[in-house]
């Protein structure tokens, strides 16, 4: 709605399920909308971003993590994003299908902006990660 | 989607324009939520309800919150909110029509969940307003 979202910045999607993986860039597709689409397929992979975006490559919209990922878990991407210079205004919202009370409140108490279940219906999934793109990548502004 | 929603929590709306929080109320009841909307119209009547919640009342499942508000501004009653025991993961959304950098930036850097500027259009305001309810009244999760 203003002049900070021009040019689209990219979306980092977080994921190390194939089926999971491959459900939501179909979702991104169906909106039509031209953010680039960034993915990591596990922890590292994320945090491999750090160095990038701290030598000016364009930071994300938003970024969408899983919990429960190899070589290094969400929580502990999460957590190094906040304590990070460039990143930690990024908008994260955790999209995982992990119920744990545990990581929900771990997440929040590590300064997530938003906590997604998985909806485990197909269409509900492709319903859900629309919006979620619609949200935060043309409502949300972010202070970059 | 979970059980975490039932029973339906109410969304705080801090906002001391009479023309915007009319606008948000038709927003929301076109919607059909059934979730309570608590209105505060200073900030001073944001901050009254952390007693309330301290003391046992139900916290909401969002608190839309205006910046230039009379007697305790937005920054102010963020602050406060991210300080509080019971209120420090409660989710945030500043709702405003202040562009201001600094806003922005401060919004953030207090813990803020998202920022959304006001729409200008009677019509576009209406549609952010049903999409933020739905976001985080429907899809989010909160650890409470």
């Amino acid at each position: 709605m203003s002049s900070r979202q021009v040019p689209l910045r990219p979306i980092l999607l977080v994921e190390d399920n194939p089926m999971d993986l491959d459900l939501t860039l179909r979702a991104f597709s169906k909106r039509n909308f031209s953010n680039e689409i960034i993915v990591a397929r596990d922890g590292e992979e994320a945090l491999a971003w750090l160095p990038r975006w701290a030598a000016g490559e364009p930071m994300p919209a938003v970024v969408l993590l899983d919990i429960n990922l190899p070589r290094a878990s969400g929580l502990e991407v999460l957590k190094a994003f906040r304590e990070h210079p460039q990143a930690r205004h990024v908008p994260v919202v955790v999209l995982t299908s992990s119920r744990d009370d545990r990581d929900l409140k771990a997440a929040y108490d590590l300064g997530v902006n938003s906590y997604i279940e998985k909806p485990v219906s197909f269409n509900k999934f492709i319903e859900v990660a629309g919006h979620i793109e619609l949200y935060w990548c043309v409502f949300n502004e972010r202070p970059y």
